[in-house]
């Protein structure tokens, strides 16, 4: 579990650094698919991630508004204030949590439930999902997307041993 | 690591189904990014998802050209064919086979090693890109994509039991 999260931040670092040579125009700029552009995306994984972990430890959340963080440099600084918490959070997990349930209440009154286990592999392949969609963007503006391997990341460390 | 497997498979049948509702022309189509079309896309994730298996298993590997796999027919066939291999790899994978050695000789001389355990998780996040990719195109084309929800699939009895 702590592999895809600890691969996770890492590409999303090198995504932060792949902006730092493209305009900001062309990081706001409005395109097709996910949630319409890559700053939006990379605000948007952050915002998501944290959410989850707060929802899980029945936090407070909010939701942020993109309107607010207009530059690679807010968004890193949003991903900073969150990291400790989140990172924390992600660290701690063990085998024992799996199967803890967590309740959803609906609008409609029903009550959806989620294994914080499924939550955890959803907060991982949400991020992957909407990285793909960068990856695509990234060609369009004519630039060599971030790699997506996994492997050579030297992540074996946080493998669970035996 | 069952979970994100089986999340994968229910996902790339969702994206079979949607593509039932789509021209063969427009999933032939070449397009940015990734490897340049919808269709050669899953093909793509068949292809590798089953080479994976077979390098860990010290078996041949063979590489499919797409040039023979131009309909949803053809891809959704070997898919099949690849299944019940892949399916049965997984459903044995075990916390023993996390820190196996893969050895990887380059065309330099030098042997790049790679646990297991990076090696499975670099197929899940391999096809969850790839599938990202699809979202995009997928709204290039004015269709709603198929849902990255990993919660709501009922994938929690796929969950390690403690």
């Amino acid at each position: 579990m702590q592999t895809m999260f600890h691969y996770n931040w890492l590409v999303r670092e090198e995504w932060y650094q792949w902006c730092e040579n493209i305009p900001l125009e062309e990081l706001l700029r409005k395109r097709t698919g996910g949630v319409g552009g890559i700053l939006h995306t990379l605000f948007h994984v952050v915002d998501v991630e944290w959410s989850w972990i707060r929802v899980l430890q029945g936090k407070d959340d909010f939701q942020e508004s993109f309107e607010e963080y207009q530059s690679l440099e807010k968004v890193r600084q949003l991903d900073t204030n969150f990291q400790f918490e989140v990172r924390e959070f992600v660290r701690c997990w063990n085998a024992e949590k799996e199967n803890n349930i967590l309740y959803d209440p609906q609008p409609d009154g029903s009550v959806v439930t989620d294994t914080w286990g499924e939550v955890m592999r959803h907060m991982i392949a949400h991020e992957i999902h909407h990285i793909g969609q960068l990856s695509v963007w990234a060609r369009e503006i004519g630039k060599k997307p971030v790699s997506a391997n996994l492997i050579g990341k030297g992540l074996s460390h946080t493998l669970p041993k035996i």
